[in-house]
């Protein structure tokens, strides 16, 4: 694949560079460094900008030597990544509420942006943090604080501004999802499936935020401040984990039609606003009943647009990394690109496009789903499996059933349906020239295409 | 609700207006007009600006009298429109490819930023209008034009930036989603539910863009070119609509776990681009594939972040409505803002946060599912429901079952499980306190809220 620089080998290498320090180089924050080793060119074909990890610290420096190699400052003292100048943007993924908030607030002080993933800090201090950062006139962004991946901050805050937000509700802690999902899969109680969580790594060894609802609320009140233009306030949420749900509810609530999910739900009422966690039983019918594992989706109803969902991973070290770099490409953006410029109408700036050619469908290569109607008798099934065969193709799942209204047919006909494995569509087209001679195939082949979508 | 403005009633007033010109007042424009009028306050204090529409064109325009009695000047000459020197922001609503293309390059060419819900004019012209856009340092934004309400082309190319998108697969076309999912549960063929269609409304008289899966391909063609960087190719795209589809299939492809949708799909793989519209078997168990009637919802694969989903409404004058006016505002932010504060960390405006206040639990409304173990004899029932319509709780459905588990007990024991109709948690307090004193009931009563999402 070329990239279309048209004229701009020189441009490209004098656009501005974004320079980062990572606070905390834990699982989310080798994520951003990994991401953007492997996308960094991506990256800044769409940001306008290259981005660069430039300071980072860890307690354990040592364990940065492969990063210290690589030409990253590193160290043990966070403080000294925020004093950094050569920083401009504080990337904070140490955690806590102590240290964390004295570092963003001194960031702030030296008109630095921030990213965070940090949802407590923000539920608990978002109000003082929000306002020195208003002052200050820099971005403190936080997509990853909520859902991980997902950017459910930017819909509410950007792609739903025309809405009178009613209310929303969402699965927000992968945790306590994976557990009920369990609990209702296999049968098992509350504390026998925590047990696997453990060891599976979806809960942690203390995992009282997670099961008691703290950090679903924690997020819960960002959504909350957001969708409803008021002050973050968590300590004003109702919060109730799964800590206390019985086998026989998620069983007795199957039966009655609903799925029990730990929500977080914040809804306008005509006095107020709602702010709750809490085990909620949900029709089995709805999308998000049907979210399973440590899967996170976040439901939003509007005024205009009506019920919209938004689904994905809601932790893991890429998943969490990836919105903390869409975080970044929005400060760079915003910050280094004229307004027209700053989100390219097609997502990459207009010279870093690429030729990637769009390939002809006899190319493409995917499943089928083939009906074909043939005579019930010996030896069709072999020639037909030999025809596929002489092309490579194989057969994933068979199904036969008696033809349904053949009217006046004479002889037995039965439908035979066979899903392939992978096959390029003009080795199935020659299979298929092939088959439709045959006398026994008595209908033209009905093909569809079969994804899995995994 | 007061509207914190501190010391603003009169910084409110002086903040800038951005003006829109219509061009277009059908359905869609209908419902900018109606969102803008019922929410126009709560988007200002998103955007910072006040959105005013100043012109408006339509070929009946003695239909706009209305508009015309509100200040707005009305035309039945989209051009005059364009070139009213008032007009900041040209939205383009009149659809087709010849009149808006030329209205379209005429707005660029006068240094107008432009949103467009025109799927069919971008996918066949979009190279030559984002060149013309970026040429005039304007803005051409167009949400609306892929999946309506659902924020897919922010997310693809805001949300995502951090990944290196895999594919991207969608069913992006409501009318057919509507015909399959009708197919499925009645059994019907193609024919009958197309009709039916088109008697609701969510098919057209003539129904051939959507059914031959022409507006999805125009759509997928945009996802494409924002997804991989390459330019917009809907004549490359490979396109089969669902006309030939019979309904035996969809039953035997139920038989095997899969439902049949339209989906649009683009994927990257080594040698260049896949770009294809056509019926595709969907494993039953993803989520996708339980996206019923006219919704839409569209799955993104990128190598950081996994598998994400995005769904709602694809059509429809208010669903539509919220897109153009998010892109609306997003011109309004990128213009009129300075750089830090264009997108405010809590989606209001700092100055235009709300007081409402976050409830008590006791004050919030909602169902509950209650699980009784109460004694197996006469009596109890009566008792409980007595002492639950004392409170004005009315019950919405019951279930009862012979209770497991209980160990040595010596009566018989039942569990009653209890589906009540809305209460404010405080009154249902007062009743399950009453109900705990009841001598039948033999262990403390477990209730669960229960939330029906629609």
């Amino acid at each position: 694949m070329t990239i279309l620089t048209a004229s701009t080998t020189n441009e490209a290498s004098v656009r501005p560079v974004l320079r980062l320090g990572l606070l905390g180089v834990g699982n989310v924050g080798q994520g951003v460094i990994d991401v953007l080793t492997r996308n960094g060119g991506e990256i800044e074909r769409r940001a306008g900008q290259a981005i660069r990890v430039v300071a980072a610290s860890r307690r354990n420096v040592a364990a940065l030597k492969a990063l210290a190699d690589a030409g990253v400052r590193t160290t043990d003292d966070p403080g000294a990544v925020v004093r950094d100048p050569e920083v401009d943007v504080v990337v904070e993924l140490i955690g806590g509420t102590t240290l964390a908030k004295q570092l963003v607030l001194e960031a702030i002080s030296l008109g630095k942006h921030v990213v965070t993933a940090n949802k407590a800090l923000l539920a608990e201090h978002g109000t003082e943090i929000f306002a020195a950062a208003q002052k200050a006139g820099v971005i403190v962004a936080f997509e990853a604080a909520v859902a991980g991946g997902i950017p459910i901050i930017k819909a509410l805050r950007e792609g739903l501004t025309a809405n009178h937000i009613e209310w929303v509700a969402g699965i927000i802690n992968g945790t306590t999802n994976f557990i009920l999902s369990e609990m209702r899969d296999k049968g098992l109680d509350f504390d026998t499936v925590l047990k696997e969580a453990q060891r599976l790594g979806y809960a942690e060894a203390d995992p009282t935020f997670d099961i008691e609802g703290v950090d679903a609320a924690h997020k819960l009140a960002l959504i909350s401040a957001i969708a409803f233009g008021v002050p973050v306030q968590f300590h004003k949420a109702h919060v109730q984990g799964i800590t206390g749900l019985a086998s026989e509810d998620i069983r007795y609530a199957e039966q009655l039609g609903y799925r029990i999910k730990l929500l977080g739900i914040t809804k306008r009422v005509a006095n107020g606003i709602e702010l709750r966690v809490h085990p909620t039983l949900v029709p089995t019918k709805r999308l998000i009943a049907n979210v399973e594992g440590a899967m996170n989706a976040v439901v939003v109803h509007g005024d205009a647009v009506g019920t919209t969902l938004y689904y994905g991973k809601g932790a893991g070290g890429e998943a969490t990394a990836s919105a903390v770099i869409a975080d970044v490409v929005d400060v760079a953006r915003a910050t280094g690109n004229a307004a027209a410029q700053r989100v390219p109408a097609l997502a990459f700036q207009p010279d870093a496009m690429s030729d990637a050619p769009i390939l002809p469908v006899q190319q493409v290569v995917s499943c089928y789903y083939l009906r074909l109607r043939v005579s019930d008798k010996a030896g069709v099934l072999a020639d037909l499996t030999s025809l596929l065969a002489k092309q490579g193709i194989s057969i994933d799942a068979m199904l036969q059933r008696e033809a349904q209204d053949v009217g006046g047919a004479s002889t037995a006909q039965t439908d035979l349906i066979i899903l392939t494995h992978e096959v390029e569509e003009g080795l199935l087209e020659k299979a298929l020239a092939d088959i439709q001679n045959l006398a026994s195939v008595l209908a033209p082949v009905v093909r569809i295409r079969k994804e899995e979508l995994a």
